[in-house]
């Protein structure tokens, strides 16, 4: 074990510059906790003169990525580039195929090809870690794979998108609407190209597949994660919901049921007091709940260069050790195709309408929530103009199936105008 | 990979009981997630006909745990007895030497004889291994030794004694003195045989250490953890500091510092809305910095028989897939001693007295505190009879030298009845 171990590092963004970082300046503390140096031999990127910050000096230097993952002189290929396919996949394929084990922050090429990449990668005896896909520095992979294996997993959990959770409580704190903090984080540079990775949930919902593999023994489905973005989230929902002791979340919930898996990543609300609730600003938090131990609530920053890099370094520090652990926490060839359910738990709900101010509106909506077998938990009109209320209903615990009946039902009223909103309400 | 680890187990109270209820009630889960059967081939204990309410049918019985360690049919020796010394160590010594790994939840013998047990495991070959000695259900161990790997930490802090938690919570929420809830707290169950483990922090204090070891390189020192138990705490106390926006907490702070190693165990004042400040109960919290990752917060049931269990069963887990790792980070052998630091870094304390009601007897303690160097931030007087005022101070950041002469002056004044109160806010 005194060899060094050698990295050829692929993307020298923010997270591959960190790091490049860590392994320059911690190189007696990593030598000291593995039993072995730990050095970097070659690095790929897009731009070459791009000035980092931090010296590439003594690292050969390859244009090509899949160049970069065959090098003989590389063991570890550590792949930061992102995106689902191209030359990430064919990088971390060709690294596999020469014999190289693979660290990885893609929460996108596993989501979607995952399985294969560590049938692949247990077929070739070589491993795929990936701490840095899920929550940033939050060693929740670690925690999920081992601290919790002696568990039946009940439910995970999980905050998972940084920039959502700013949107929301920046909303809350400043009473401006959706579209205004959207620019305000867009202008702070914290959304992704497409923003729609996050804002609709895509990003979060990668991570939330990646857990549910591990926790449920299945194969990453992340096709049927059940997506709703939280751009729908008005500033009057947020206010509801803060008068009522509640706060919104877009929140990943995995659960396996009766009826099959149930995966999601949507806004719901959560009581302000529960740890996810007092969740504020672009921290991460993700919840997971074993039929032994219970609940444990992890906790920390879920993007940037240090807590990302230092995820990515436990990854490299693992394989130094000598560690040899299976992509998903079991042999990849043994997992089974999870059998989807659509929100299978039922669950509360918060329900806001436009009501038309006439005689009987309110009978007309009541008798939509009891035909189709929802019973009202609370309900509040909030404030009111000359031809129409806002009134929310905070409905007992409901399957999804007969809420989207009443959904629909509401339209026949002619009282109720435009679209209900119907946020889930999560016991956490 | 194939041949089952077999477990001989010394030691079926609650935590013993909930292993050999995993294990028999998770087989395929467990084969699934390791790769191999894990079984129980024998156990020991005082009582062997105890009720214990699970099946020890095909278990080989030993009376002698030592015995019992150096079986031929055992792989690892899983010692749940606990007590620093006596048959917990001596079965230690003997599995190690019959060439077995060792899972322990013993955090008082790590405290103690640590370093001379993880140096003679690495020697002979062998692994020590003690997630559920800290924090329970939590895998703190894990996460420190192994997700924060790439980080220098600069501090490790937690609340790891439930019953201190449940006591102090207890008493803001029943107004009731520290007498009457410690009884209640008995009555439940909730105390160890000596109180004084508990009470006196001295159990959180050998967890503490534990961390410190990791975190620092350095060798497990619970002779020098400062310990300062929550026996003081009045009621008032408790009223006082939530009035100012805080709560009490026996809190563990291991820091390294300019000066040497800090490790203490005491009650601080912590912000009421940070998470150890909202940590209510018999729930534990612990929290990682390191320079990469930034603050890390884990929460979860820091006793009990089913989260303890999943602790020791994720040792057992990593042991079946062949993961070997250092007892405390890095091999013992190459552990600094530390050099002990009596709390040195600076911070605000909360001092409070009862002042005799007389003109000039403000001048006088305040002119001891600036005598002392230390500056105000805030004072109070809580309420007031004819002869004395409680009178709360809340300095600026001090040395816990000044503190210590200030507190020394304060009997000079002849104005100060009986001693001040001194307790540390903790920027949390």
């Amino acid at each position: 074990m005194t060899q060094p171990l050698r990295l050829g590092i692929a993307g020298l963004g923010t997270v591959g510059t960190g790091v490049v970082k860590i392994v320059r300046q911690k190189a007696n503390l990593l030598a000291a906790r593995t039993g072995r140096p730990i050095e970097i031999t070659a690095v790929s990127a897009r731009n070459r003169d791009k000035d980092r910050g931090v010296s590439l000096k003594g690292y050969a230097w390859e244009d090509d990525p899949v160049k970069l993952a065959m090098r003989d002189d590389v063991d570890v290929f550590v792949e930061l580039m992102g995106g689902a396919d191209g030359p990430a996949k064919a990088a971390t394929e060709a690294a596999l195929a020469a014999g190289k084990d693979v660290v990885t922050a893609n929460k996108a090429m596993l989501a979607i090809h995952g399985q294969e990449l560590a049938e692949s990668a247990e077929e070739l005896g070589r491993v795929i870690r990936f701490e840095a896909a899920v929550a940033g520095g939050i060693p929740v992979v670690k925690a999920l794979t081992e601290g919790l294996a002696g568990n039946e997993i009940t439910r995970v959990m999980g905050v998972m998108n940084g920039t959502c959770n700013y949107i929301l409580t920046r909303m809350e704190d400043s009473g401006l609407p959706y579209d205004q903090i959207f620019d305000e984080a867009h202008q702070l540079g914290y959304l992704e190209a497409d923003p729609n990775l996050d804002v609709g949930g895509i990003d979060a919902g990668h991570k939330l597949s990646l857990l549910a593999s591990i926790a449920y023994g299945t194969q990453v489905d992340f096709g049927n994660v059940e997506l709703e973005g939280i751009q729908k989230i008005s500033i009057q929902d947020i206010r509801t919901a803060a008068a009522m002791g509640f706060r919104i979340k877009l929140l990943g919930v995995a659960q396996m049921t009766g009826r099959g898996l149930e995966q999601r990543m949507s806004p719901c609300l959560v009581p302000a007091d529960s740890p996810l609730g007092q969740l504020q600003g672009g921290t991460n938090m993700v919840v997971l709940e074993g039929d032994s131990v219970g609940q444990i609530v992890l906790r920390g920053a879920g993007a940037g260069e240090g807590p990302t890099a230092s995820a990515v370094m436990s990854d490299v520090i693992e394989i130094a050790r000598g560690t040899r652990l299976t992509t998903f926490g079991q042999p990849a060839a043994g997992l089974e195709k999870a059998r989807p359910a659509r929100a299978a738990a039922p669950a509360p709900y918060y329900l806001r309408m436009m009501l038309t101010d006439k005689p009987g509106a309110m009978a007309k909506v009541a008798t939509v929530l009891g035909d189709a077998g929802i019973s009202i938990n609370r309900m509040r009109q909030t404030h009111h103009d000359d031809t129409a209320a806002p009134v929310v209903f905070v409905t007992h615990k409901t399957g999804r199936d007969a809420l989207d009946r009443a959904l629909a039902g509401f339209a026949g009223t002619g009282v109720v105008q435009g679209e209900a909103v119907a946020i889930r309400i999560e016991d956490v």
